[in-house]
């Protein structure tokens, strides 16, 4: 089998480290990068990734160019979080016949808020025979797959509970910002109306996927948006300085409700001066299950880990729009790609 | 949709569990009973499982006239741990068309112990267009596949180790049996060399699936047999009185080797006066993960409740001997069965 042809559209904060990743996998081969960073565009992507090294290969701002030479098996997809921005720009992949990870967070369950997006996807990537998936650790996987994996456990199910509790200090400056770290509470009122804290999108899919795959039916799902967790005492990260007052990051909430009873509970937190990071999953049914990860499993790793592992399982799904529930279970691809067929 | 037809093959400590969980769940019919024990045979089920219920069908020990007038959409299999005394049993099944989850710790993963029989089943499940699994939650969950779900998260991986601790007083009378608890260090030796002592099966067949989820190729796998735990303290369970000095339980271990290297680390534990029980997975790598089900994962209500859960997974698989790693990400189904198609 030949390497695996890869085409990047979008290397940010997430595309960069994913293709780092892919650099020193055997079995891969980057055919192809699309990036509107005015900064990049042009450059070898040895450059724009910020190494030292000449890898012969151009970012791009025309998709279509890019594309229609690349021949690509996958493209890896990491732009923003919502559909209805990413729609175009994955659709344009599947013309070109190539299979789509991304990282959109809509997409990793888009049938709660996107019915209509998520139907023409799954139309067009039939129609050209090839398999889209949109994941990711959250959305994607710690608050709604591994949960559904572990309610298998179970033979009567009450309430499930997901928390993810993390310390900002530890990821990305970008990831810092989005959730307004060392802001003043004003500050970051403003930042929300203008969207530019945007705080954890996702939990609405979760939900949504959650109760699919148990095929409880909601009467709603209530996503609260992020709040500000308020810093009580002095904490820093190499970007941030938090006072005691200030924004240290957010808190934010959704719940399932079926009848009158809340059935699932997800609670995420991220901000700086966390005592304990961790994950943890509370199934109260027969048996109760209490799982936790703990510290936390790291977003940023874990992300472009889950990305790169999804590329030989998207390439051996049917057609179509996938979910991470309608995929084998997950499992990781650490060895030469090509053993993965 | 008709109700979901279910035969049981085997009535004994886990399917007397497992039919008592499908008769209070909706849109389930259980159509036919097979087994083998005097004290079962010719009696309703009701009164098999010690029920005060009538329940209309009567346990048989014929499978052939059970099974050609079932017309069974799922049998149930639960009769031993060891596939060559099980493989005629499901055969028989798989030739009156029926799909097939069995407890049957071999099925979980046959490839390493019984490459043979595997193809032959796999072959005559493919014939007669039904699909076949065996699973339960160890093997089949705890120590493979929810090992295997959270590689995912990994970029790359030096090494995973897996533990389940638990305290076997909280299990049934035959599993302590099984395990030696309360007799001597010599009865023991005894038990262990007349197999009535017959430990934890699976630890090799755990370690082939996550070595074949990741494409590892093992040298070896190491599988101990089982090690009498030895009481420090008086623990008593309902069934069995340890004296200090006197066996506990077990204590069983199995690695991967793959060069040099113990790649893949298997421990389990099951005695009674366990102090901490969990089931816990470590995995070394990039990023690390600490994962901990505290208390472990009961292993009777567990096994009971993934059987079921997969009746319709295996239902809407294709033809052939399924893995757990062949299947959707496992998902309870605890609403009405006929909704899960």
């Amino acid at each position: 089998m030949e390497d695996v042809r890869i085409v990047l559209y979008g290397v940010g904060a997430m595309g960069t480290r994913i293709a780092k990743l892919l650099l020193k996998k055997k079995g891969i081969e980057i055919v192809g990068v699309i990036d509107i960073d005015e900064e990049k565009v042009g450059k070898d992507l040895g450059e724009a990734l910020a190494t030292n090294k000449h890898l012969g290969i151009k970012v791009s701002d025309n998709p279509e160019n890019v594309l229609s030479i690349a021949n690509a098996d996958v493209v890896i997809h990491s732009t923003t979080s919502f559909l209805k921005q990413t729609y175009p720009q994955i659709a344009t992949a599947i013309k070109h016949g190539a299979n789509v990870v991304s990282t959109c967070e809509e997409l990793s369950y888009p049938y709660a808020t996107e019915p209509e997006l998520a139907r023409e996807l799954d139309k067009l990537a039939r129609e050209h025979s090839v398999s889209i998936l949109g994941t990711g650790i959250n959305p994607g996987f710690l608050m709604d797959t591994l949960v559904i994996t572990l309610t298998s456990l179970c033979q009567e199910i009450e309430q499930i509970k997901a928390a993810r509790v993390m310390n900002a200090a530890t990821r990305r400056a970008s990831f810092q910002k989005k959730i307004g770290a060392g802001l003043t509470v004003n500050e970051f009122r403003e930042g929300m109306k203008k969207k530019t804290i945007t705080g954890h999108v996702g939990l609405t899919q979760s939900i949504s996927m959650i109760a699919d795959a148990l095929k409880w039916r909601l009467r709603k799902i209530e996503a609260d948006p992020a709040k500000p967790v308020i810093a009580k005492t002095y904490a820093e990260s190499e970007i941030a300085k938090v006072e005691p007052g200030q924004v240290a990051g957010i808190r934010q909430c959704a719940r399932g409700i079926k009848g009158k009873r809340e059935v699932i509970s997800l609670d995420f937190q991220a901000y700086i001066g966390v005592k304990e990071e961790y994950d943890a999953i509370t199934i109260r049914g027969v048996p109760n299950i209490h799982e936790r990860i703990t510290p936390c499993t790291h977003g940023d790793l874990g992300t472009v880990a889950i990305i790169v592992n999804y590329i030989a399982k998207i390439m051996n799904a049917r057609p179509g729009l996938a979910t991470m529930i309608d995929l084998p279970v997950p499992s990781a691809t650490i060895e030469d790609m090509r053993n993965y067929f």
